[in-house]
């Protein structure tokens, strides 16, 4: 069990490779992208997708730019690879994490007295940053699997796995980390309406692990907890403030569902995922296009002239949560962000 | 607004005709079905679909298997119409109401002294069947359109509208008697996963009908109450037990997240979906194959290996039903189905 990597340098072709995560599950297609270009249309159109794994794309995307990059001298070199950053960057401009990776890796080669030094120094600031990607979702996930009981029936939804992390993944990696403990873990992944992320990326990576996943429609979550089949929910989250968790459509219905049964309701998070500065309030959902609802393949099966609402996101109130799972450890109700940094709370 | 007839007897050509709901939104197809054995293949084919419509689908099933028998002696006809009827009843067993509105046509024919008579008796009791079904659903209409405030936004699930019945509807006639009325109702359709009966049936038909109609997908339901943007939940029922609503998957959710929202949760049914004989657990939740969620258009969505659970209804307790709106009356919780015979806790 490796939590199947999502993207890594080819040190041999000198390229970044991906998996395709748009033709998944039917194709397992491995990408060698070998040009800035390449990469803004992978990360445009979803072959590249979740918070931390554009994290890590930005900063490989520079270290590609620099691999690449003709020129012979420094100051044109740097220049160069500046503007390929800054196209990268606005590929994607509400996450976060993909202008951060780009700035870390361009921070590090401002000060390079040579083309090669720059171009060892982008790689490796890159290969670090995956590390910590990886590395924080395997802390996430031992702080995670302690709460786990054995013999756990979990409830997850979109893809907060390895596929959305450079590896091992957030909720999926608190699945991964219980397992490789001994615990006995079985998966209930829901669809994940419209664009299928649960159904497509999360039982695929789970099955590829030979982690026992069952595929739900996102409306059968709660039956299965009147069922008494579901011990607990555990999801990502794709933004955290003082009195809400974002992440995708669904969510708050299952925290919910989770609360009117009984059932803990889990969040895993990197501590990047906080934002102390908004509530809820102060943040936009983003309304993605109606053609994700209304087209099924080549059908179209929503009359054109019936409106249509698609959410790509919602907000769950921090007293429907259970607990946060953080790499630095687990904020328990009632949870207060406070506590991220002054880890008082934590325990 | 009439409610869009699902199915009706064309006296010209001596053909039943029927709306093919499998082909909707995309297309408005009417068959003419002239055969036994094509109507046969329309109702396991679901381009009929619908518990009332399938009662009326069988009453008129036998009058066309009537109109079309050559036989000249009536012992001979009577015995073919029988046979052909029989076939009919297998079709989709489970729907009770096929074999209902087979058999009220059967025995009404059954005396006849010629094939002529027994040929009008046929079709006078299809359409008197038909006929009874509209008159019902406008009566639960205008019972639960008393329900409903002015200026009200519903949510619904799957499709209990015109299309499932002859014509008018259940939950979505309450909004048609209601709009009728005078009151202003706009209705948030849930997609239904996984045959999107929600977007494929109900916002085709309402907004056929000039019905303000938004469609989401089911997940996100629990959302737009938590923007207090739902004022009350109304849906259709498969059967209701002493117990327990089932209906279509996700009903239940629905149930779950009104509660939590203080949000009113109505089921509009004809007394004909009562059972008062059985309880929950007598009851076989019917599971559907796996196709129905792995196959988007010719893309396979879910990995082979992964498990499917694809249950087809769930099962919503009484305590969580605000009323059920009936034809005879409305049953208000807590809701008590003895006193759908007696009446007497029906205002």
């Amino acid at each position: 069990m490796n939590g199947t990597a999502t993207l890594w340098w080819n040190k041999e072709a000198g390229s970044l490779c991906y998996i395709d995560q748009t033709s998944l599950p039917e194709k397992y297609r491995v990408v060698e992208c070998r040009s800035v270009g390449r990469l803004v249309k992978a990360i445009g159109r979803l072959e590249i997708r979740g918070a931390p794994a554009l994290g890590v794309a930005g900063a490989y995307g520079v270290a590609l730019a620099a691999h690449v990059c003709p020129k012979k001298n420094i100051d044109a070199f740097l220049s160069d690879v500046s503007r390929d950053a800054e196209i990268l960057r606005v590929t994607r401009p509400t996450a976060v994490n993909l202008g951060w990776g780009i700035d870390r890796v361009l921070q590090k080669i401002a000060s390079a007295d040579s083309i090669t030094s720059a171009r060892l120094l982008a790689l490796g600031e890159a290969e670090a940053i995956a590390h910590e990607d990886t590395a924080c979702c395997h802390a996430i996930g031992q702080k995670g699997a302690d709460l786990l009981h054995d013999k756990t029936t979990l409830l997850t939804h979109c893809n907060a796995g390895a596929l959305a992390c450079s590896s091992w993944g957030t909720a999926l990696g608190v699945v991964r980390s219980a397992i490789e403990s001994g615990k006995k873990v079985n998966v209930f992944a829901c669809e994940t309406r419209p664009l299928l992320q649960g159904s497509r990326l999360t039982a695929w990576e789970l099955i590829r692990d030979g982690i026992d996943v069952t595929v739900i429609t996102d409306s059968a979550a709660a039956y299965l907890m009147r069922k008494h089949i579901i011990d607990a929910v555990l999801v990502g989250a794709d933004r955290i403030t003082r009195d809400v968790v974002f992440n995708k459509i669904g969510t708050y219905m299952h925290a919910v569902c989770a609360r009117y049964h009984d059932i803990p309701f889990y969040v895993a998070a990197p501590l990047s995922t906080f934002d102390k500065q908004k509530r809820e309030q102060d943040v936009i959902i983003e309304e993605r296009n109606r053609e994700e609802v209304t087209r099924m393949g080549i059908r179209c099966v929503v009359p054109d002239a019936a409106r249509v609402k698609n959410y790509a996101f919602d907000a769950t109130p921090m007293d429907l949560v259970t607990a946060i799972i953080t790499e630095r450890g687990v904020l328990h109700a009632p949870v207060n962000i406070d506590s991220v940094l002054s880890m008082k709370n934590i325990r």
